[in-house]
């Protein structure tokens, strides 16, 4: 089982993967102002990761989103995701993004690049966007990819990299919210984004106070 | 204009607002491993923010999302994002991240809480969620707000801190994806939560992949 030993503070002189920074900056009205950022040292493209989110579809089922749980020490909790990595260097522009999605989503959960993986369709490849913008300049790309496979296909297979241990979850797209309430019900936390995208669904079917939508 | 006029390192000790950790964890197979984290130093409850999906409704339009824009330092550019901010002492709970997602919602945007404001009804108030648990122990909440305002009744009046510089967008709700991208083009900066809503209002509607989800 996973889970936080101990922790203590980091000097920003001996931190290798995350920095502190202070920023000078001038509003709107000429003022000189401080402000205080937190980055990641590993940027090596033009965004620090990608994350993928994946529809998977068999034909005499409703299409399901494919989700990963991992121990995230910051949290010292399990926490459900999309499927996500690093941007590795090389994978630059829209088309470095895709080949970073594919990889991930190959490592991480074995869907996806090959027949046993099941047939793809990259449907978005998103701009940078900004993780949390008041505190870090964090930041990532979102690849939307549609997966295919027939009724008797087997799940694939995984391919972690060392030390990664993560477990691959399968939820309908339309009962993600449901879903997620039920994982935090198991003691899981919950990633932001993705539940963002689960309120967006609700939205997108006129729930939650867009009713008016279908008019 | 805003804009960054420099940088610098910031030693952990001199940090007010944001801090680095050294967390010392085991893995599932019971070794020791060590992952850097950054933390907001200003958690005075539950969570350290919150986020308000606004919608706006006036009888005879479609439902609106209210969106703000402000510069952010760590990214060097405005970004679209929910309105949001940190929470207070004293609102915790439920009921306590409500009474923060309409105190900053009044703020932002005017928008709430009495008659010129608009008629309010929550329709969600979120457990905790996790902002990039991969790199940060920084969390929030989210509140969805549906305001019901009549067809003539003016724009409400944001009533901002001193320093904060906010401007207000009001975007349909079944557009949002289109708008991020308008606002792209235009030199704004997306926040990531707020595009995962975009993504999933996208597969409410059917569309991205989930087109099966009709049947």
């Amino acid at each position: 089982m996973s889970k936080v030993l101990r922790s203590e503070p980091l000097s920003d002189a001996d931190a290798k993967w995350v920095g502190l920074r202070a920023i000078y900056w001038q509003d709107p009205t000429g003022k000189e102002r401080k402000w205080e950022c937190a980055d990641r040292r590993t940027r090596k493209g033009d965004a620090d990761a990608v994350a993928i989110c994946a529809i998977v579809q068999r034909p005499s089922s409703e299409p399901h989103m494919l989700l990963v749980s991992q121990f995230r020490p910051p949290v010292n909790s399990s926490v459900i995701e999309m499927p996500a990595g690093l941007i590795d260097a090389g994978e630059e522009g829209e088309e470095g993004t895709r080949r970073a999605a594919l990889r991930e989503l190959k490592e991480e959960t074995g869907y996806g690049t090959d027949k046993e993986g099941g047939k793809i369709d990259v449907k978005l490849v998103s701009t940078v966007m900004a993780n949390d913008p008041g505190m870090t300049s964090s930041n990532m790309k979102l690849c939307v990819i549609r997966i295919d496979l027939a009724d008797d296909a087997p799940e694939p297979v995984a391919e972690p990299d060392e030390g990664e241990f993560i477990e691959r979850h399968l939820v309908p797209v339309h009962g993600l919210m449901n879903a997620l309430l039920d994982f935090q019900k198991k003691g899981f936390a919950v990633d932001a984004r993705l539940a963002h995208a689960a309120i967006g669904i609700e939205l997108g079917l006129g729930r939650l106070g867009a009713e008016n939508s279908k008019i």
